[in-house]
């Protein structure tokens, strides 16, 4: 009784922590949107500044909220009775919709860029921030041939996992220190008389968004990296193994935490039988995740 | 043979990114330095450029390097033999050194602002950089109370140390951040003719110290997120056992990864006896780190 009062109490730090994400990145969207219409020249696809304005609320929206979401989504306990291969492809989903979203917004920009002859890919902001879509991009299609996919033995795809798990992490921090150049350098261009150091009301309110994006990303990293919130592996197995699949869920549970728990908890949880049953499909090709 | 073979392998690969960090690390401080002397007023403290300059240069070298190196100075192989209290230390004096130099880069651009009446605390940069610093120094505070202090019981250190170790990057992480943004200000602001859009020299040259400090951060970043890097407990418990001293570690190796291992692996791994003792010296108050 004692456990399950802990269980369900760390049910709710869990739903506690996952409101207040989905409200601050929410938030964060409305914000832009606030900024984009409230103070500046609105949408619009013409070449000028309100083209320009998609670049903002395209990037908060798709790639910091929607690729935040996406990072977690394996997290949400009551999906863990839904298929591994589900999950996988709302993962993938996700991410494919923000690197479109992120990709229009880079080409908003470019257009802008272009109709109004202003240099392309001069600042640190834009190094980084292309740097961070071609990471990203890399990241899905690696993802997706390797742990989607069914042709990866098991050792390979564990083997990577906790690559894959980094450098997801890493993408995501560095786009969001990607956004809070982009408002840096926005706010000191456009804001003249008054200049962004007298502070005016745009000033203070697109600050508070960056905080937001912050805090955003402090959250969705803390739920990432707790290992007693990540879906357990025995569930799936049990549920997977008689349709007579391969047990999805020995080489991706692992997808949110330090990789190296793919060798030390996920892996010697999983049955060792069902990991001999996993190669032994594995080498007889019949291993499919579709 | 194959075991020793492959852990060797890993030692070597270990190296092969501590080398690679401190390098990145080193050559970043190198090129603040540069930017400063051979691109910008050099250094001073009269109110002019010269004392804004600190500003970069001791961020830089403390906020970001110092910071890293303390990070993972439990990660190197061979302070194992060390006592972990003298570890421990050393995390605190490298973090302290980095914590003051903070302080003084912020006196320096405050001192700065004050001589020419430029406003402070205007920008998204000043914002998030203050709260860093802030938290910055309540976690040294915190973590010096918690866990080099002899008060605080095992349980709670082992509570508190996965929130140490994830505010801990999540505050590191936020410094690079904000120093990407200030070198897009610095750059926005004293390029002029021909300005930051044009590329001049300076401009490529600071860009490339901003992708500098953001590899530094994700090789950081990785060495302290591996779970097989970390200083292995047991050893410890053995040297320190046999000297009467309670047997250090048992909280405190989670240092660098996801604190849930706290409870998963360290805990587990580190005898059931060793911790029976630990915690009646506790009782005792005879527990001490001094």
């Amino acid at each position: 009784a004692v456990h399950g009062a802990r269980k369900m109490e760390d049910y709710g730090r869990f739903l506690a922590l996952l409101v207040s994400a989905l409200l601050v990145g929410f938030v964060s969207v409305i914000f832009s949107l606030v900024w984009v219409f409230r103070y500046r020249e609105g949408l619009s696809w013409d070449g000028g500044l309100g083209e320009f304005n998609w670049h903002p609320v395209l990037i908060v929206t798709g790639f910091v909220f929607i690729q935040g979401i996406a990072i977690i989504v394996y997290r949400l306990p009551w999906t863990w009775k839904c298929s591994k291969l589900l999950m996988k492809f709302i993962h993938a989903g996700l991410n494919t919709i923000a690197m479109i979203l992120a990709i229009v917004s880079m080409v908003a920009v470019f257009e802008y860029h272009n109709a109004r002859n202003i240099p392309n890919m001069y600042s640190l902001h834009s190094w980084i921030g292309l740097t961070a879509v071609i990471f990203y991009s890399l990241q899905l299609f690696l993802g997706f041939a390797i742990f989607l996919l069914p042709f990866a033995p098991v050792p390979l795809r564990a083997a990577l996992m906790p690559i894959h798990v980094y450098s997801g992490l890493t993408i995501f921090a560095t786009v969001i220190a990607t956004a809070l150049m982009g408002i840096t350098e926005k706010l000191i261009f456009s804001l003249k008389n008054p200049s962004y150091s007298a502070s005016p009301p745009e000033a203070t309110f697109v600050n508070c968004l960056g905080l937001l994006l912050v805090i955003f990303g402090a959250l969705i990293l803390w739920m990432a990296s707790r290992a007693h919130w990540k879906r357990p592996p025995e569930q799936n197995a049990k549920v997977l193994r008689p349709l007579g699949g391969a047990p999805e869920g020995t080489e991706a549970e692992s997808t949110m935490t330090d990789g190296s728990n793919a060798d030390k908890s996920d892996l010697r949880i999983s049955s060792e039988a069902a990991r001999k049953q996993n190669l032994k499909l594995d080498e007889a090709g019949q291993r499919s995740t579709m």
